[in-house]
């Protein structure tokens, strides 16, 4: 590498002339995706998915230089170092090998003087085992009843990925299993989630690599005090998913059984991990828990080793920092046409905006220009519905478009103006993408289109395990070949502390007062005294 | 008004003048909230709300120079004349009053030549009773079982207010009703709702002001199809709301009943309508939902009157336009620490960005500087695991934080760390806007944070149908409020349109092709026609 970020390379300064060019009409997109080879050389298709960015802003030399960043920002290089299992994430001194959870090869792979994959693989027999016995009915709750509700007690990275899976693929949920996140720390969530349970069949998952996540914590808490009071033994009812020797893989501890995670994956990276796999494969099956992992290793296979121009999620980070760094668009859009894929949005939001929310390099220089936007979305048609007025006329931003080819269900298909749902699904994505791109004029200010709003276009054939892995692996991979493009650690997560530090002065205020109703917080900044105060009256 | 948009006006000027001294290190907000009375100064509590903004970046001065422009913008008497009934829809020729569907005073509002008071009143006597008979199982399913499942049919603004409304007061829901939302046309959607329903319990609402909108239409139509297999008879399954007179409307239409809704009030303002009060009032009751229009009239009548220095929503309303188009914050956040509001922000994120994502004002002039903004959001603590590593050291974006005095569940309260789930919950609250706003330096860079970033702190007593209906119409005001500080229409979605009339032209293709399976995509531009050819071919 030349330099240790971005805006210092000198593809950059060509980038941001290039830039300026774009801006000029004749680079509107409704002219670009005039020529008809357009859609042919601007997409792609590789390990079961279709990328289409034939609708992003670019031209033939806008790729031509991005390769050129490809090749100077030193991506490449980096991104197999992460495979090899060297020490990505400098900050903690960590490695970053959550790509080894869905390998099916057994070759050893030495993270931290141990083989890493042999680990990984024990771990996923234990899980295995464990949820065949569950399934079989040979381990049951502590009154003999069938484990029918499974509670996952876990916030951010041990939640978000495991939802999202859990929601694309609930259409194969055919163990008899209902699941149930209990994330934030609000009572609310807890208080919801106790009236829908049968205590007596329900299994909690504890998942905190550290165990010693506050909110995970306190719910733990809520859920052992609330199987006392029914006369039910948490060591029947709960298991955990946490680090080799945290405080809650203690032998002593009464838990059914511990299932390990590692350092060598990060809480937004370790859905495929046991973190995902304990849960999921009670909710699915071993077997679709295995596809899905499939899936996931086909993609990484194909984002480690494709040529860089037709490397799928290599080309969607470039073209992300394009977006984000010289056409300067702060945000993005996740709007899949696939209602099960309603937990994408929340999940990549987390994963990107955690990983590459940063303001300095890997070596630690304040960063040049910001990194990381912002992504949101919710799935089309519903988006359409929402906030697509202001994608259309307001300030734009790209748009990633999710299409599925084969529905889950194949019934339900009574026409309705000559199509059935599933087509005026398509119909719409379709149209949306070219609306956004192409534009409109009108007399009338009020019904007038700039267009030249850029979107990629994302198809996969069907929505089977295997998808699912592979959409999940594309996304990851992007957002780690946008990290080192940018030249930042993807993979540390410091900017939590702060509150982290500033919550605990708090509860010990609040602590106090719990125990001396007399305490008052004089040593508190006026505006925190307020708030202390008005919570313990309980009004205003 | 001196001019038809905001960066005319006079004070603009200043405002730009001021933001720029803004960014001098002593107005950092480390610095403007050491002032022993900046809470005092910098917060108002009103109409069951406390609204603190003493962490945005505001001194003094911003104050001052942002009464000059609600002043200079006309803004509150655009808003009288809106409560009053004029058409500040100027583009479609309609009034918005909305504000009348939960007012509880019958003096006669006369809009288009009809008293929208009475008629609203008529249609809440006839919901009430219709749902009051529903609920006493005098009217039931075609078999005789009693309505257990209501199935909302309906998108966007027939959608979204009523599912924020329902997840907020679920606790409240003791009818023995399930709710269930079809919004989506994709068939995942209905699939899901089928294999969760009892179709002889079930009542289907459709929602639909011009009984067109093709989503709702498509689902209808599986619906109809569903329950003729199973030998129900609609007429004694499916009500509608929808405008007089429209296609649902129709007399011959084998519909239970019909309730109206009215072209003077807009989709994404409708929840206080029959489009909210239908469905809400089988979930909740017809009490708590009275109560909710209750507390929506509170805050819309201070709203209404309060004078500009002590009126939350044109307060926020005025912050909002200072972040967005003089501080440069393109988002907003809307974190409230309340699991129960966890679908406040897609409701906002419907009712602001399809309200103002705008490019003309009222008058159709094109705008100098962009309107709207993007907003986003979950529940915190959940934000803080996922999207706040950005917040705290990437792009920072102003936050809306909500908290809730006292929970809906008082049981639960074992203690973790000496507190509550409960203190916890608002311990995290306090620290991150605490935190946003300080910053912390430190040697070690990836360690260090800037601070300086705003949010507003919103805090309720209780959530309570009247607080919901209380925040609920804070918002809506405040979104107006917005809409007329920067001279656009909230009222309209034209950039909705292209893309209709586009997906209509490929149904016609799709529709055409299932007729025929000869039909060819000949007339369809390259890339279309691509995906027309792959989507029937069901693979790539």
């Amino acid at each position: 590498m030349t330099s240790d970020q971005l805006l210092d390379l000198p593809v950059s300064r060509e980038l941001r002339r290039h830039a300026d060019r774009m801006q000029s009409s004749e680079k509107h997109l409704r002219h670009l995706i005039a020529a008809p080879d357009r859609l042919k050389r601007f997409s792609q298709r590789a390990a079961g998915l279709f990328f289409d960015y034939s609708r992003q802003r670019l031209d033939a030399d806008t790729l031509d230089l991005l390769m050129e960043l490809a090749a100077q920002s030193g991506v490449e290089a980096r991104f197999r170092q992460m495979h090899a299992g060297q020490v990505v994430n400098v900050t903690e001194g960590r490695a970053a090998m959550h790509t080894i959870a869905r390998t099916g090869e057994p070759a050893p792979v030495i993270v931290d003087g141990i083989d890493a994959n042999a680990e990984l693989r024990r771990v996923r027999a234990e899980i295995a085992a464990f949820v065949q016995k569950v399934h079989d009915g040979a381990t049951s709750g502590g009154t003999g009843k069938r484990f029918r509700h499974v509670v996952v007690v876990g916030i951010g990275g041990s939640y978000l990925g495991t939802e999202f899976v859990a929601t694309a693929l609930a259409a194969f949920a055919d163990k008899g299993v209902q699941l149930h996140f209990l994330a934030n720390v609000d009572i609310h969530n807890f208080g919801a989630i106790a009236g829908e349970i049968d205590l007596e069949a329900t299994l909690w998952i504890v998942i905190s690599k550290s165990y010693t996540t506050a909110e995970t914590l306190a719910n733990e808490t809520q859920a052992r005090s609330l199987m006392e009071t029914a006369g039910l033994d948490a060591a029947q009812h709960l298991i955990t998913v946490t680090a080799k020797g945290s405080p809650g893989d203690d032998p002593a501890a009464v838990n059914l059984q511990s299932f390990h995670m590692f350092d060598f994956i990060g809480g937004r990276y370790s859905v495929t991990s046991a973190v995902g796999g304990v849960p999921l494969s009670l909710y699915l099956g071993n077997t679709a828990f295995e596809r899905f992992l499939t899936g996931a290793a086909e993609m990484d296979s194909h984002a480690l080793s494709a040529p860089t121009d037709q490397n799928l999620p290599l080309m969607a980070a470039l073209i992300s920092i394009w977006n984000a760094s010289f056409l300067g668009y702060a945000h993005q859009g996740i709007i899949p046409y696939a209602q099960p894929l309603a937990k994408l949005a929340p999940h990549i939001q987390q994963l990107n905006m955690e990983s590459n929310g940063k303001s300095v390099t890997m070596g630690g220089t304040p960063l040049k220009g910001p990194a990381g936007i912002i992504i949101f979305g919710e799935p089309g048609t519903n988006a359409q519905h929402s906030f697509f007025q202001l994608a259309h006329q307001g300030r734009p931003f790209p748009v990633d478009f999710i299409g599925v080819l084969q529905p889950q269900y194949t019934g339900y298909n009574t026409l309705s103006k000559g199509v059935t749902n599933h087509q005026e699904l398509w119909a719409n994505m379709m149209a949306q993408a070219n609306a956004l791109a192409v534009g409109k004029e009108a007399a009338a200010t009020e019904r007038a289109f700039s267009g030249n709003r850029p979107s990629s276009t994302l198809v996969l054939e069907s929505l089977a395990p295997e998808d699912v892995g592979r959409l999940l692996a594309f996304y990851e991979a992007r957002t780690v070949y946008e990290a080192f493009i940018w030249g930042i650690n993807p993979f540390d997560q410091f900017g939590v502390e702060l509150g982290k530090v500033m919550a605990s002065d708090i509860r010990t205020e609040m602590a106090a007062r719990n125990q001396d109703e007399g305490h008052r917080f004089d040593t508190c900044d006026p505006i925190t005294r307020f708030y202390l105060e008005t919570l313990f009256r309980g009004r205003f």
